[in-house]
């Protein structure tokens, strides 16, 4: 039994989604942000880094979205999830994850969480007022060099499509200009077909 | 053969010590920062995202450093980088490495490249000024709660511990508060004392 710490919308959505496609026995239980659960005590003492996603399993206690995003994968190999047989297309997939996390996400965050980075007013203002463009840059960058199509790794579904939907729950609220990312927004219409995806969905807006 | 683009003292370092303990066939190639030959046309025909690491392998190019790192940890079994046959323990190791690319690396570059962020000189010198405690934080979150001893993952060495070595080199630029995070120096130091560490420094100090 697992259970996924994950807020509404928030990036663990990607594992959310990922634990549903791999028919996985688990629970879903939300932190809530508004109340700053985050940064309870006793949310502490799982993810001493105050942030979602964090996935409890039977052995320990497993943090940051692409590494259990591989874990899913490798634990399911039945629901093939990820190219897990062969290291270079996995590495592949794994680069695809690292970008959003480090460098997507990352890019996002500075609409609202800019206190990570610096204390002065004007200087939190000038990142929000930048963040549509640097995300609108990313997304520019996974439309024209890394999403192959119809899914991010080519034909192969794979958990970086849920991760790629989870970024993409983002666009209309970071002011991301759609217009030059045709592709990123089918992908997302496709997504949506998917039972997994319509579930999961659903669950965290009852949330 | 494979071949590493890195910028010494990079983020590259780590997948460059990686390469050399597995006892790889790889050439490494430097890309001189100073002459901004990230951005070059070739390089970007390497990757895109004007960045380094990049690997260059037989069947494409990867990038990323925790997917490079996981890949050569994969494709050299014999040289024991990773428990890649247990899939939580290469997990923990991928958390491991995604909180140092996603968050400490992150934090680091708010010192010397916050026009990835923001546009006002302001805000970029806020950036710079509130660097060293945000990298400091972070150095604690790994001190306190994720560097096991003597090596990162514990008992066995890791490429994960190339990348917190990696990191670590930037210690002191970075003005992190050295007294709160005794054992990040510690294991620098015993890092300093595998051949294949001082070997790729050696190297990376002479391009
Ligand atoms: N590097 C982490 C970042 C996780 C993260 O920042 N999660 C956000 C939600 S999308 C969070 O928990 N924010 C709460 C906060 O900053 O207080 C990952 O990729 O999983
Ligand atoms: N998310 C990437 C980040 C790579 C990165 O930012 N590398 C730095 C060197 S440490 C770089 O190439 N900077 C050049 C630039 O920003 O122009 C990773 O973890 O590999």
């Amino acid at each position: 039994m697992l259970t996924l710490y994950f807020a509404p919308g928030g990036c663990s959505l990607a594992p959310h989604i990922a634990l549903e496609e791999a028919g996985a026995e688990y629970e879903a239980r939300k932190v809530d942000f508004a109340a700053n659960e985050q940064r309870s005590a006793e949310y502490l003492a799982i993810n001493p880094k105050g942030r979602v996603p964090a996935l409890v399993t039977p052995r320990g206690i497993l943090t940051e979205t692409p590494a259990i995003l591989a874990y899913i994968a490798q634990s399911f190999p039945g629901a093939a999830l990820a190219p897990v047989a062969d290291f270079y297309e996995f590495a592949e997939m794994q680069a695809f994850n690292a970008y959003l996390s480090s460098t997507l996400h990352v890019a996002h965050a500075h609409g609202v969480r800019g206190t990570r980075w610096a204390d002065a007013p004007e200087a939190i203002d000038d990142m929000k007022r930048k963040m549509p463009e640097v995300v609108t840059s990313c997304f520019e960058m996974v439309e024209q060099k890394m999403l192959r199509g119809p899914w991010v790794m080519g034909k192969r579904y794979t958990v970086a499509d849920a991760y790629l939907f989870t970024v993409a729950q983002w666009i209309e609220k970071d002011q991301v200009d759609t217009s030059v990312i045709p592709r990123v927004l089918e992908h997302r219409e496709r997504m949506k077909q998917r039972p997994a995806v319509a579930k999961v969905l659903a669950r965290e807006a009852a949330a």
